[in-house]
């Protein structure tokens, strides 16, 4: 599973663009240009890894002569003092890339890890691990990917690609039934359906709707494990709101089949990873 | 202080973009173009505001008819309840742009609220708060400047507008005298020089070299205390690596001028403001 | 139901600058700066309107003091003879916007009257005609967008949001009941799985491995009738490849679901829309 | 003849951009990422061969491994089951670039091929065919370089590069001959002016005036053979207006030398080519 | 005549990013919001003005509340001490905007200047001063407006829009004969032919091919009397090469129809205009 | 010391956009696609050459086969007729990239050229010359470092990372001292502040008010040598305004640390540079 290569340079190039800016002062004044080191990665911290291609592509764009070994893998666990990659380039090109790639590596490995967390803490349950569309501009790809390496699923990725009908479209097409209804006889047959609940009676309407997907919307856990006795199958259900990582296996008691944590990818804690030259 | 129009704009539309592509299949199949909704957004915590332009210009960039009434301002203090802004709009692209604008709103017063927490523990002592270059991809200058709104300065920009010597420049540049001075003679004359110490040794070079600021890189608050006493006012003094919310009120007491932390950028704990539609 | 403003301008603004460069050698040159003139866009064929928020907008952008009386709308059916516009606008901005407004007004006019009228030869059937990936660069939300204008619905958009199992994927899976078993486990739930099948042994197969939607491809006409049968309505059928215009209605007889028609996009046939000067 | 490789690279990371967004959930989740394969392009008609430097760099750019062997050129003639180009790469990313590839190899196939039939069609006449500037948004440059390879002449690229005068030049300007001397004072040397006519008076005082080109518009074949006799080889003449295959031949025989036609790329029918994969 | 507007914005956008990056940090630390001032350019020495409304644009993308009474127009003649334009807006945003703003207009005006100077230099002779592809990354299309207000013509704008015939291409063509045909059986007929001559037999040569347009191509004068005698009216000729300000009328007195100069665009003197702000 | 390959390909597409669009005519439709042919730069003039990096990867964007040998380094004296590198490449791509590469060369040589002239001539002096923000859109990174590379110092690069203070912020901030406070209580701890002074008076007040570096703006030479001796190191000076390599020595001579050229920049000589095919 692989970001496209143009997508990532993109977001790469972006953010050289902000830390470089034209010249290095201090390292372009004074270190000579074809000085070659020898780099790595070391985890800091015990955790899932993410954006290794991308933190290795940011050389590679800078570098010609860059070269690496990889040790570990996007998807992977790694522990403290884990050796990650080793690498070889132009020291003043390792040292202009240097912020760039941690910058990417550690915010992917961190939500990763977040996500790796939350999917541990609902094992043995029914109920999987989603993200939101509370993700930060111009990153929701790479962001929803490094939760799929730690194991979560992605929600919709945009407003195109999944309905979600909440009170202003039930209000607006009068009532639920109608308005699934209504919807459907409009939706491309790849475009599911999800219908958020506050109540139970809406969660009867819902499934009596037809709804794909019936989010419980901000529900007590007991209230939640009714919704899905109602359901009976007949529709996946959501958890949604309020839940942390305190909270998340009784969530996942319920019995539902998602839980979408915002958190993963709009509050995103940095992975310690460091990068050491060999001298 | 205002960021540049056109520098949002470009950040908002790359946000719009990955949020909507080109239907809102949920809102353009089932509400009227022209049903108008009002809507404010309100706090639902206590913290410091920032990216209200820019969440607002989110809208206006969807709805040449939007309008907004604001009573908060960027680096103002708000409460849970305060109501920030009221606003008028299409009700599909109010729902169309409402994740965008409250994923950098709640990002952007995350920064600031942090910033002011830290800005807060510091009180009564020398030390001064500023963020690092650990940034998010294409996000650096809005989050630079919500470290402004909570309160807190900025450190160098990019590796164009700083000098900062660390290891590799101060090895190839025959010690620290001699790589400040070359470095020096090359600078122009808006750029200062920071040079990274590891103990005092290396701050009694960096003195006698005559950097303009010496990094205290992960020393212990006594050694910091007893560098500040030998550079004694020569250069400024920043403390930086493994400073924490917990520990920030002692390091400051060692009487450094500028403590840097990372977390305020890479690690941004969002802000919780809602977006309510009146119906 | 509107495409973004942004989106739209991006496109019309590539088009323009393709089409002007830096001036127009014939009007700059020649006529005066503030001359102002009436036009209109005239239908010259019957069809389904699609476009025209486009190439009004196209105006707005090189001119500030352009407005427009609209009388037809996107999605509405046109004759030969209909005004679907007039406009006002400086005379030498309007001969600058003329062919990228043209240009995109008939291409996605032309498209919705091929959907519309795909529609229509399929009324009274189960069917519903859909576009598939077969478009052209940079054009795909244009093009599908026009697609609903006409009346028929959007298959996936890219290959993110919906999955399609083929040969390579089957094999390399182990058969259609693990792959589709293995790929549910890791999709999120708001993402359906369409399978190809080219015999009804295949057919079998995919019913009984759940696939959401079942792909006959390039079946003859009897296979597929009895497909559907075996079916029953337990997965979406969408009858593929080699489908015209001519064969059209013998398909949506055989009780599929779905057709797909690749000629839509890939093989616009531009609808013939002039815009006349008024002296 | 080659299209600059940085021209072409933008448009196909825009389709791929499109067609891909971040994961492909078919192929990313299910097949090996290391798996190889062989592949080839076959044609499925007749026709002329456009875009496959094209559709084998939308392959390159997402993989570095892939290699090509190359059977056939842009512009070389290629007959049902001519196999264009076997190639070798990542399965996966053989898969992701499918369908860009395909869609742009299959639309410049497509131009060239019509554009070929039309060439065919004048042969023995003095008539060239061009292309004109109905071309689709951001395909100019790809479309006109097909045209080229059909054998077709491209007419001007944009309006700042050659001069056509219409209704609204000649009334502003005191008609034909004021007009084409006043904007020859004010062009440069390097563009040319063609005059747009509707009868013979018009084509009288358009040769008058010394216009590069006569265009004769949407005149009767007759009136057409006239207006040619009447220039005399002064100016070069084309034909333009409501010209198809059909009625080409005629046309061309009344000794124009030039007839465009806007359907070449405004209204493309697809060149069908598959790619196979060798299992 | 005018630049078309979002191509304009974009250069001014990009100008204005790096100029300004996030913040201006004397005026947006000091200065309130709120704060309005007058302010207007003067000219600071004779010449002929170019760029206004770009560099006015530059304000209107800071400040939605900026206006302007213009008084003086592109292409007019200035002299020291005119007030070329007076204006209104937010103090900050005319200090953010002034610098951006002044290296427009002084460059646009510094081309337009010179421009005007040669072609007071020719007056009386049949030269028509034109500029050529020695231009300035991402500047051409202002250079060649530019040049256009000063009162001289625009050369071909780009390799696509013109051939000109050099050494290699005549020497693979077989010569200037040979050449010349094969290039006229492949250009569109709006595309004319120019063919760079070294010496009198080339002359010869190349009026024999029938090109439009013989480049003389560093001729002294007297040989370049000759060619034009030789050619006599059967092509334009082109003096090239070598010419400066201090040459130009002795050259123009040749005869020769265009006099290129490269440092029209290439080596611009920035036209003293100040922008003074009322107090 | 060298830029970041993306930026500088960024700004070599663009220009070469503009100066191939998508096909060269004359190149194109008369070379050979595969021959190659041998080429080399040479110096017409004496100077100090600048771009060579930037204009050689012109031709590495356009053609994978190129290959150069380089025998001047960016930043060297160069006399006339010296050889700066020699390359080889294909024939067309060679002369699809020669005018883009050679006015980026010119250009950057150019401006290093100029400097180092300046450099000279302040020789002896303790003033070092530097630019300003008088750029050229699209151009401040590249003409920046071309002005380090002729051996001038660079300016602040843009408005956030050096603050300036101009009678409007000392008017707004109620006089030097307070306003200078005002910014250092809000301004980064990397950032300096330069004062702009017109008199003695205001010099004393600038230095009292700690400012990092004094203009002298348009000061007479001996008014300069008297704030030279008011100020006695306690900050950096700089002259500025008004002055040319004509009274470039006497302004050194007056003691000032830094004259500041805008001329640099904004009114750029191309250094003569020729690009030789070997045939």
């Amino acid at each position: 599973m692989k970001l496209p290569q143009f997508y990532v340079d993109d977001i790469i190039e972006r953010a050289l663009k902000e830390d470089i800016n034209y010249l290095d002062v201090s390292s372009d004044y004074l270190l000579p240009e074809d000085q070659r080191n020898e780099a790595y990665f070391v985890a800091k911290a015990d955790g899932v890894l993410c954006g290794l291609d991308v933190a290795l592509r940011t050389f590679e764009l800078l570098d010609d002569s860059f070269s690496a070994k990889i040790y570990k893998h996007d998807g992977e666990k790694i522990a403290a003092g884990d050796v990650i990659a080793e690498f070889s380039g132009k020291t003043v090109l390792l040292l202009k890339g240097e912020r760039t790639a941690l910058n990417l590596l550690q915010h992917m490995s961190g939500i990763a890890t977040a996500t790796a967390r939350a999917v541990e803490l609902v094992r043995g349950t029914n109920a999987q691990i989603t993200d939101t569309r509370k993700t930060l501009p111009g990153m929701r790809a790479l962001q929803k990917y490094a939760v799929v390496c730690g194991g979560g699923k992605n929600h919709r990725f945009n407003l195109s690609d999944g309905a979600m009908l909440k009170d202003n479209h039930i209000d607006a097409g009068g009532g639920i039934a109608k308005t699934v209804a209504a919807l459907r006889g409009k939706l491309g047959h790849m475009v599911k359906i999800e219908v958020e609940t506050r109540d139970l009676d809406e969660v009867h309407e819902a499934v009596q709707a037809g709804a794909d997907i019936i989010m419980l919307d901000n529900m007590p856990n007991d209230e939640m494990r009714e919704a899905v006795q109602i359901i009976g199958g007949r529709a996946k259900t959501e958890a949604s709101g309020g839940i942390t990582l305190e909270n998340l296996a009784e969530v996942a008691k319920t019995g539902v089949d998602i839980i979408s944590l915002g958190a993963l990818t709009h509050s995103v804690h940095a992975f310690d990873i460091s990068m050491k030259m060999k001298k």
